[in-house]
């Protein structure tokens, strides 16, 4: 069976939006924040927040809306963008899949 | 910048053929022998000759035609099938390749 993994880079070959940061977007979106999603993820939260940064910093967009206080510590939404540009990975993410079954079932190995 | 990889791997999961192995085959053929591809690759020539009884195992092909003897400690060609092992994966990597840009150029992030 044929797998296939995508992921982009910006002109510097520096890491913008890959499985893990889709996951890690996902994981927030699953659990309200970035402390629960960090736990689940079993990362460190400082850690996490890096990607983050990052993220946002290389889109150029931002992908979390940060609710702060109250005693859970504040919670975490994702914006508008965030959630488009999941749709457009996993899209991406698919058709490449689909595409390379295509190929392998054509001509095999 | 989109990036793409492909493997294959068996109905048990395990890796069939991917870039690594892509690697070795290559390299085996510009450098004439395992012994001076491991040492290229920084590999050990045991490490290398396991890899590659797992990929014949697995891929239930010969992948290389092993001239023993001489002072050099023999060569090794590529078999036919390897050949067009080779050429197949290079040609789904290439296709995925520029499916991943054009659906990236289309839709972007």
């Amino acid at each position: 069976m044929i797998h296939t993994k995508i992921w982009i880079e910006n002109d510097q070959g520096e890491m913008v939006f890959g499985a893990g940061q889709l996951k890690i977007l996902e994981t927030i979106e699953n659990e309200g924040s970035i402390s629960a999603a960090a736990k689940k993820m079993k990362m460190g939260y400082r850690s996490m927040w890096g990607k983050l940064k990052k993220m946002e910093q290389r889109l150029g967009k931002q992908v979390l809306i940060r609710k702060k206080g109250g005693a859970s510590g504040g919670t975490s939404v994702l914006t508008p963008d965030a959630k488009i540009l999941i749709e457009k990975f996993r899209y991406i993410n698919q058709k490449i899949n689909l595409d390379a079954e295509n190929a392998f079932d054509e001509i095999g190995l």
